[in-house]
């Protein structure tokens, strides 16, 4: 398969990145790295990066960004950059790649598990999350040619919370993360949210 | 209590209404009707309104837009609009409500049966309803002072399916979906989906 990676330089995308080249060729894409340009934020970036791509069957998304802070901290502006990023950025792919995509491609996008087991700052992000579960359910009912889309959600990733500086939580390496992506993109499911911890 | 209700005048907001008049002062606001005005998609307009209408036990929302469409037919603008309108504005009256609202009062928003069980032409509105539940949930973590917010996921209203001359539906009569409104105002529950089939 030819597979389109948005985010394919990040900490998940690169466990992703690696899991789907052995059998596949991999187009890594973001806003300032990997082998293409696209910020999916962006509706105009989105459309002429699938106009010049050339033909594929797969999309992944492991990208995208939302804010992490307390109520009293969070602005509107921050709820709005949520949304047009991580939420609408995603939104997008399936909106416009779907046009593109080959018969039978899959889509596959990244929420996370603060959309259904909340913590305190995460209010944004649960937002975000939930909301693309909820598009996702819906989208797949209008996708047409065997065109598949689902969302994985995981949960925190041990490289992340290293890099934070947590020692409290333990986190699932990037690398198992990475398995649920490659089952959204080898199986058949649809319309479905993948839970990290069922593909470990 | 005083009970502020956006959206008063609506379908679903008349009932309302109606079922929280018995035993408690209810100031019904939206853009153009009832008591007071408030866009709840301007954050000015909402801070103002709280800086303006006193004290006040409850917040009740009954309203807000998302656009209906096929995937072929919804642009980037009609996402975005019922963002900010539907989920947004229901998220202001939270952020802006919760510092003018009494110790232990409630907020009570409206997400819809689009979150969890999707349908064609919905994908919008089941990102913004399915957002706004992940939203509640998380918001409630960081509310002080025993404030307690939920969000009531009503079916297809009889009222409104009549209007849209659908014969098919028989949907629930906005005075049953009313039911769940004044249970998440009188009762103790907090951060939860109330399903309006639980309380009819
Ligand atoms: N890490 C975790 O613990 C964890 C847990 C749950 C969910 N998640 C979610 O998983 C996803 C990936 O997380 P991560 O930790 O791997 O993130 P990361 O290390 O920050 O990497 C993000 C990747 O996405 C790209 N990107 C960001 N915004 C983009 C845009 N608008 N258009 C195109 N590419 C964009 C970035 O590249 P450029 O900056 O070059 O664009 C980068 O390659 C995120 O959605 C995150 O919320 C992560
Ligand atoms: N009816 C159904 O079958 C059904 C089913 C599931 C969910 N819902 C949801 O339930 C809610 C109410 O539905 P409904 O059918 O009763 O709606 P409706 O009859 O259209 O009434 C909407 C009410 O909200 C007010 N409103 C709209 N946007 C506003 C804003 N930005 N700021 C302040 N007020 C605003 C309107 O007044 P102004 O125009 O004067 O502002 C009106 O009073 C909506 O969120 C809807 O999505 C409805």
């Amino acid at each position: 398969m030819r597979i389109i990676l948005i985010g394919g330089t990040g900490t998940i995308g690169r466990e992703v990145a690696k899991a789907l080249s052995a059998s596949n060729e991999v187009i890594s894409a973001s806003r300032s790295s990997g082998d293409l340009r696209i910020d999916m934020a962006n509706p105009e970036s989105v459309e002429a990066f699938f106009q010049g791509v050339g033909k594929f069957d797969a999309i992944v998304s492991a990208a995208g960004s939302a804010r992490f802070g307390p109520l009293d901290d969070l602005e509107y502006e921050d709820f709005l950059f949520s949304f047009r990023n991580k939420l609408m950025g995603q939104i997008n792919l399936v909106r416009i790649g779907r046009n593109y995509i080959n018969d039978n491609g899959s889509i596959t996008l990244t929420s996370g598990i603060l959309g259904r087991e909340p913590m305190p700052g995460g209010s944004a992000i649960s937002m975000v999350n939930a909301g693309l579960e909820g598009f996702v359910r819906a989208a797949q009912l209008e996708l047409e040619r065997g065109v598949r889309v689902n969302v994985v959600s995981p949960v925190w990733v041990q490289e992340t919370l290293l890099a934070m500086g947590n020692k409290l939580l333990e986190g699932m390496p990037a690398a198992l993360v990475a398995r649920a992506y490659v089952a959204s993109v080898t199986g058949t499911m649809k319309g479905t949210v993948l839970e990290v911890d069922d593909y470990t």
